[in-house]
């Protein structure tokens, strides 16, 4: 009896083994003292992971519900909590994040055995590259911030110049960090890494929801900008309540110098929020791989190369979508640099997206339609990878999907009938049906792309077993004329609906990354067209336009991925 | 080699007959019109099904968006958007719901072989004891915003009337649905149901959403009251700017009834909060079930019966920390009513929550201690109910943690040191301490009951396997010796954790059944003492509040329904 429980290990354990690999020896298994009693290392190792993804993750958690309620209380009660309180708590954390960060590269990573696996999947060299470009433009508005902290020294504290440079420190040592070791899958110190990475994903969340918030430096800047104008037309200066204790003695000096750090901190101030978000993503991919042990199989499997073939209108209308889209992009930021946007620029930037985003969402509808009309199977296999990407797809989507509500609801009940408020009515209304249409389609791709290529493979073993087996020089004619047929069909039958599905999403990938440029190097006609802003009032509509345009951005990034995915699987 | 493949069906499929029941023939497989082309019946059904669930959580997406934008527009432009726009939106889809019930009753569910399964899981009594309890609580308190309305006819829209006539219905329509159904697994009309579900989900957060936020009428009666007060004692009315022009017309009459109205109001408006999210749990439940066939193994599972035997401490603790409680919250309910609860009660009842909390965290450590001792290994298999249950636990915590965290930074930023501040910094402490430990307990007790049933099973059933086998004169005597000293051996070692466990885990259920009870019926110290409201302002902690409290009364009886399945299955 004895013997018979020995040699049948528990179903947990099998499921586990399978995707093991073989070189065991080397593996640190996790231990965890709760856990001394489990019938077999690889049990104790799954107890320990999910003890110390549990505790790492609790102590995320409280970090930040203690950040949000500092960020909170400097909103509602500037008195007791000024901004300064919350940057000193924000710098705290990012000397930690670098301490630990710099123990990482130093030690954990030198460890012996320290990196046995690389998760292929994680950091891909385009989300890389948008974070050393967020980085780099985050790291520029702190020097910006440094520049006017300094030329208007008299009526800061000196301790505000600090928290950017901690700023630079951390921002430069976390670009480093996920450039190379991104991928990792640590087998050393797991409880340790993971809630150092914890912590860092803490940090970016709070930095993210202070940059979504705090208007203050804003409104600051554009009081100042409009004094400035009206000097210069020679009006008297209209009455500002709040700020005109202050602005008596801290008004920008009429220097070039001034305006730039002005302009570009107002410029550059999206790139912060992107940078944080996908900080935070790639971080949690780093958490989620911490002990993880990748199948010899898995780690080696090769991903189908990009090739641009057999695809001709897709390039040919995107590339025409981008061209056009960069003109009215062109034209909207020369207009929007005299701080008056007027209305006709408004008009042709909303006509853009009401010609290219119906177009758009069509392709979607028509690529899930094709999907659906080709015999594959769903993939149903759990995949932490891919449900990570349909869940930020779906995630990012709603910052869009909520403020084109917001949007439309302001639009409808201000009840103004011009051609402006249709246009931009209509505009929400089709940024939703795209969004909602475009996450179908590339969710629906992404969980078809893998049984695909094992179908082929399967059916070649399949033709190779079966002709051995019948080999005969009687049936060998008949068996390589059916053979050949079949194969005729299938493949004509298929490159029809492929050639379609590159099409589309090759034209999907061309105009998201328009639709990724125009918003991330600064077109905000929602926030500039006025019309919610009054509305809603300057800082509600803030923060909203705050949060919902990082998570566009974000999204069109992700879309880019994505659908180039099912490019190349198609 | 076409026989070989009709016989070995794919893996997808394989894993899905596992859970299907043997009598196929009744069961209405799903069909979508875009999925023709599937290998098989139950492929395509699994790929509708996954469709379906897709398009009606879209549906509810949207919804949800448009009325958080409107209830945002009305509270940050009360002008454009009035509250009788947002109730108009809330009583169209109050009115679709009721139609759809009533079609769900009369037909949908009179189908032949509509209800094929019930599952045992979903709504236990408890639950819709509650969702009974809550609901008539809501109903009276329409009633009251009627009488209410009627008395100040002279100032209210007539529309006024309808708005709570129409969610009197709503209400009772649905405690009679979810009375009777909430175990269904519906097997006809998958989508129209789906759609009709996700529909009553978004309606109840979007009535959750709405009153979480809307305080005006709060703040009418609010001041009205303080108004009254202040004629009987003969000051003149302090100015409020805000009402003055109303209240020369709409003062609540100097009337006993007037006053019932609007003490009953404020008294039963937290119930309506907890109503909207109990009902959008169960509905989300019945929502995952549509089309959900049950194994009859699954179906058959017998849960183990409460029993209140080898237990003594525990009852005797948690029945005593009960009376102590009662009697602190009828002193706080008596100076409450007097409208200036004094310094002396509040001091009471932090310091019962302060004797209180410590031990059951202690007790929560300990219990998850006495689990991690156990030979018992995690049970990871997929289980939909449970894992509900984890998420809701883990998320409903969040809402008193949040506010924990809140009333700390207020505490310590507004820099007060007198006893009453201490006191309720150190009851928020431990409420954060609290929650984590007791959600770490219940969380590893879920998951470990099912797996020790099987293994006694199988212990038996071996033992059994091994007697017959090596059945022999000689060795029997042997054999009954080794079998019953183990036998005694483990039961001893066993009773002893479990008598600790039980014991410990019926304290919990004790003690979090006052503390159910407590802000239940209507204790808000955190709302009462006034510190966090004068620093955050009215406005601003109303919404805290309102967010956090409902939640932390949902999350006690989430609590309490987890603990008592650890305590029944320890």
């Amino acid at each position: 009896m004895s013997d018979k429980k020995d040699s049948k290990p528990c179903h947990h354990c099998q499921s586990r083994s399978a995707s093991l690999p073989a070189d065991t020896t080397t593996v640190h298994y996790e231990k965890f003292w709760l856990y001394r009693h489990c019938s077999s290392v690889e049990q104790s190792h799954r107890q320990a992971q999910k003890a110390g993804q549990l505790f790492s993750g609790l102590l995320a958690m409280n970090v930040v519900f203690l950040g949000s309620a500092f960020i909170s209380s400097m909103i509602f009660n500037r008195v007791a909590i000024t901004l300064a309180d919350v940057w000193i708590l924000l710098s705290v954390l990012k000397v930690l994040c670098v301490f630990w960060v710099i123990y990482y590269l130093m030690g954990t990573s030198r460890k012996p055995h320290a990196i046995l696996y690389r998760d292929s999947h994680a950091g891909p060299i385009w989300v890389r590259g948008s974070v050393l470009l967020f980085g780099s433009c985050s790291i520029l508005l702190n020097v910006f911030e440094i520049g006017y902290s300094t030329i208007l020294v008299r009526c800061k504290s000196n301790v505000e110049i600090m928290f950017p440079v901690i700023a630079i420190l951390f921002i430069g040592t976390q670009i480093y960090f996920l450039w190379h070791h991104s991928k990792d899958c640590i087998q050393v110190q797991h409880n340790f890494t993971r809630c150092g990475l914890m912590v860092a994903i803490a940090t970016n969340l709070l930095e993210w929801l202070l940059s979504v918030t705090n208007d203050s430096l804003h409104m600051e800047m554009e009081s100042q900008l409009r004094e400035v104008e009206q000097r210069f037309i020679g009006k008297a200066p209209s009455s500002h309540p709040h700020w005109c204790n202050e602005t008596a003695m801290c008004v920008c000096p009429n220097t070039t110098i001034c305006r730039v750090f002005q302009e570009g901190y107002i410029l550059l101030y999206p790139f912060n929020t992107e940078y944080s978000l996908v900080c935070s993503s790639m971080l949690y991919v780093m958490w989620k791989n911490v002990g993880r042990t990748i199948s010899h199989h898995h780690s080696l499997e090769k991903r189908p190369k990009f090739k641009l073939k057999g695809v001709l209108f897709g390039p040919v209308l995107g590339t025409s979508a981008v061209i056009i889209g960069a003109c009215v992009f062109m034209m909207y930021q020369i207009q929007a640099a005299t701080l008056d946007p007027s209305r006709q620029v408004l008009v042709i930037y909303f006509t853009y997206y009401i010609v290219l985003l119906p177009l758009m969402s069509v392709c979607a509808v028509v690529g899930t339609l094709i999907h659906a009309l080709e015999k594959k199977e769903l993939d149903t296999v759990q995949n932490p990878t891919r449900s990570l990407d349909a869940v930020l797809l779906m995630g990012a989507a709603l910052g869009q999907i909520g403020m084109s509500y917001f949007s439309i609801v302001a639009l409808i009940a201000s009840n103004r009938r011009d051609l402006l408020n249709r246009l931009a009515l209509a505009y929400s209304v089709l940024i939703i049906i795209q969004n909602i249409t475009q996450n179908v389609f590339v969710i629906d791709g992404l969980h078809r792309r893998h049984v695909e290529k094992e179908e082929d493979s399967k059916e070649v073993q399949n033709c190779e077993a079966c002709r051995q087996r019948r080999m005969s020089v009687l049936e060998l004619g008949q068996e390589i004329r059916k053979v050949s047929l079949s194969y005729i069909h299938t493949y004509s039958h298929l490159t029809w609906k492929r050639r379609v599905l590159r099409e589309i999403s090759f034209f999907l990938v061309l105009s998201n990354i328009i639709l990724w440029i125009m918003p991330t190097f600064g077109s905000h006609p929602l926030f500039e067209n006025g019309m919610e802003r009054s509305f809603y009032g300057y800082s509600t509509w803030f923060v909203i336009v705050n949060f919902g345009l990082p998570l566009s951005v974000f999204y069109r990034m992700h879309s880019i991925g994505g659908l180039l995915e099912v490019y190349v699987t198609a």
